[in-house]
C-alpha cells in the first residue's frame, strides 16, 4: 500500500507560511494526496508554491478525505497554539477512518483521550513528532571521536531554509558518492527522516546531549553528517535552542542559510538581521566558546524572487556580503557545489 | 508551627557538593532541623561548611525523623539522576508520617503513584521544583517597557555561585532602601524564594518567554530586578540555556560570579575555563546579538580558600585579570560595594 499524505495547512498554505506542508511536497511529491486549505482551494500545489505539481487544494477535511490519504499531516500551527475544537472533530473523524495522524505541534493529539480512542477503534496510530521524553543525557565528559565530519547548517533567521539546506546538501553527497547523512532536529526533518530529535521540545538542560547522542549515532554509519539547525543565535526567541545545538552538534563546518529580502526577525519588527560577515562571525565566535568551527559557505534560499536576473543578483550580492561561496541548494548546480565544498578540495 | 526541614544531601553534604543544601544553610539557618549523611553523621554543618552552626548531620532518614522536621528537602542528585529505591521507601515514610516533601530532582516525585498515596494519606504534599508545565509563550513581539532596572548574574561555570551572588545583592540593595526583587531560575532559588522559573526544565522554545514573564512580574513591583542565572555560555551541555536566559531577561547589567581556584568546567576536564577577561568579552558579545549589556563587577566566590591571606589575594588577582570592581558577596561588606555599583551612578 503506497503511503498518501493528506497535509492540513488551513489558511497559510503559501511559499513563506507553511514550511513543513512545502517540505513534504518538495521532497516527498509523489505520496502527497492533497492539501487542505479552504482559502486556496481549487489550485494546484504548483500554482501556489511554484512546484509540486497537479497536487490538489481541497477546502476541508472531508474532500482531503476523498482523496484516500493513508495519513494526515498536521503540519501548521494554530494561531494562539491551541489545537481549535473543529480540527479535534476531523482528526477524531479521519483516525475513525483508518487514516493515521502525524502531529508537528508542541500540543500533543495523543494527550487526548478522545483521540485516543479514536485511533484504539480505528485501528490508525497518532504520531506527535515532537513528543519527545527528555532522558537526563548530557555531552560526554570526554567528547566522542568521530570519523565522519559533520556539517551544521545555521540561520539567519528562523525558517530560511537550514532543513532544506542540510538535506540537499545529504542528497548532493550522496550523488558524489559519499556516505552521508541527515540528522533532523524539527518536526519536518524527522517526519521526512523517520527519525532525529525535536529539539525545540527538549527540556533546556538536555539539548546538547541528545544533539550529541543523535550525531553520534549517525556517524557511526557515514562520511559525512549534516545536521539540520534551528532558529538562530541572536533570535530573541530561540537564541539558546540554537546554541545548545551547536555546541552539543560539536561540527567541523558550518553552513549559513539565508533567504534573500529578509530584513527582520519574523515576528520581531524591531529586530533587525544583522549583515551576513556579521551574522559568521558571530557563529564563529559562539562555536568557539566550545569548539572552533568556520563557515564555509552560504546557502541562499531565492524561493520569493521569480524574474531570473533578480535571482541571479541574488547571488552576487550574498557573496559580497559574505566573502564565501554562495549557492542555492535546491538547484542541482548549486548542491552539487556545496557538496564539493563541504566534501573537500 | 514553625517550618523546620530536613534536608537529604547522602554522601555529598559538603562544600563543593551540596550546593542547594548549603544555601538553604546559609539563608534558612533557623529552619534547618538537620541533614542526613551517613558519611558525616555526628557533625555540625559547621564543622562541615564552616558556617550552619549548630545543625547536626545525621545518618539516616530515621534519625532525621526524630528531629520532628516539617518537611522533607531532596536536594542532591543521586548517582545516575535516578532516584534509589531505598530513598523511595524512605520518602514514601515520611510523606505518611506528615512530612511535606520537597523534590528539586528532573525526576518527579509525583509521578509516583505509590508516593502520591502516601501523601494523600499523610495528609502531606509534594512539591516538585522543577516541574513546569511549559506554556506556549514566547518573548513578546515588542519588548516589554521596564521602569526597573534588571541585573542578571552570570558565570565562568555551574555552581559557581550566581543564585548566592543574586540573593545577597537584593538583600544589600534593600539595605539600602531599595526595592529589590530576586528572579529565581534554578531550584535552590525557587525553594528559598517560594516561585520562579525552573528553566532547565523548560522546553527549549519557551526559555526565552518564560524568563522574560518573570523578569516583567518581578520588574513591576520592584526599582531593582536580579536574575539568578544558569550554568555559561561556554559551558558544553547548558549554554543554550545560560544563553536563553540572558536574552529572555534582556538585563541592564551583568554581575560575573566566579569561584577562585577553577579551572576547568566541573564534569568536563578537557574544558578549560578561559581568563575572566575574556569571558566578559564573550558575555558582552552575546548580549548585543539581542540588547547590549555591560559587565559592571565580579563576584568572587572564596567558599574554599580558608588562609585570610590567600582570601585577601584573591580578590586582587581577580580586579587584575578582570579589570572590573571585584567584591565577595557573602561579605557584608563585598554585598554593599556590589549594591553601590548596581543602583548607583
Amino acid at each position: 500500500l503506497m503511503r498518501r499524505i493528506l497535509i492540513l495547512a488551513e489558511g497559510k498554505f503559501s511559499k513563506a507560511e507553511s514550511k513543513t506542508a512545502n517540505c513534504v511536497i518538495r521532497y516527498l511529491p509523489r505520496n502527497v494526496a492533497g492539501v487542505i486549505d479552504s482559502t486556496r482551494a481549487g489550485k494546484t500545489a504548483q500554482e501556489v508554491l511554484g512546484f509540486g505539481g497537479t497536487i490538489p487544494v481541497v477546502g476541508s477535511l472531508r474532500e482531503g478525505l476523498a482523496l484516500r490519504p493513508t495519513e494526515l499531516l498536521i503540519g501548521i500551527a494554530p494561531r494562539g497554539g491551541e489545537i481549535p475544537a473543529a480540527w479535534r472533530r476531523d482528526i477524531e473523524a479521519a483516525l475513525r477512518a483508518g487514516v493515521d495522524v502525524a502531529n508537528g505541534l508542541h500540543a500533543f493529539l495523543s494527550d487526548d483521550a478522545r483521540l485516543v480512542k479514536a485511533a484504539k477503534a480505528g485501528g490508525t496510530r497518532i504520531r506527535d513528532l515532537r513528543k519527545y521524553e527528555s532522558p537526563l543525557r548530557l555531552p560526554k565528559a570526554k567528547p566522542p571521536r568521530r570519523k565522519a565530519k559533520v556539517v551544521l547548517t545555521v540561520g539567519t533567521d528562523c525558517n530560511v531554509g537550514k532543513m532544506t539546506a542540510a538535506w540537499e546538501l545529504v542528497e548532493a553527497l550522496k550523488r558524489r558518492g559519499k556516505r552521508a547523512a541527515f540528522v533532523a532536529t524539527g518536526q519536518t526533518g524527522i517526519y521526512l527522516a523517520g527519525w532525529g530529535v525535536p529539539v525545540d521540545a527538549v527540556k533546556s538542560d538536555f539539548v546538547a546531549g541528545a544533539v550529541e547522542e543523535a550525531v553520534s549515532r549517525a556517524a557511526n554509519r557515514a562520511e559525512y553528517v549534516v545536521v539540520e539547525g534551528q532558529g538562530t543565535i541572536h533570535h530573541p526567541a530561540y537564541s539558546g535552542v540554537a546554541l545548545g545545538i551547536l555546541h552539543g552538534a560539536r561540527p567541523d563546518a558550518l553552513l549559513l542559510c539565508h533567504e534573500t529580502g529578509r530584513s527582520h526577525v519574523a515576528g520581531y519588527p524591531s529586530r533587525r538581521i544583522p549583515p551576513l560577515r556579521q551574522i559568521i562571525c558571530m557563529h564563529e565566535d559562539a562555536a568557539r566558546w566550545v569548539r572552533p568551527a568556520k563557515v564555509r559557505a552560504v546557502a541562499l534560499n531565492r524561493m520569493r524572487l521569480t524574474r531570473g536576473e533578480a535571482a541571479e543578483a541574488a547571488l552576487s550580492a550574498a557573496r559580497k556580503d559574505s566573502r564565501l561561496p554562495v549557492h542555492d541548494p535546491v538547484t542541482r548546480k548549486g548542491a552539487d557545489a556545496l557538496a564539493r565544498i563541504f566534501s573537500g578540495k
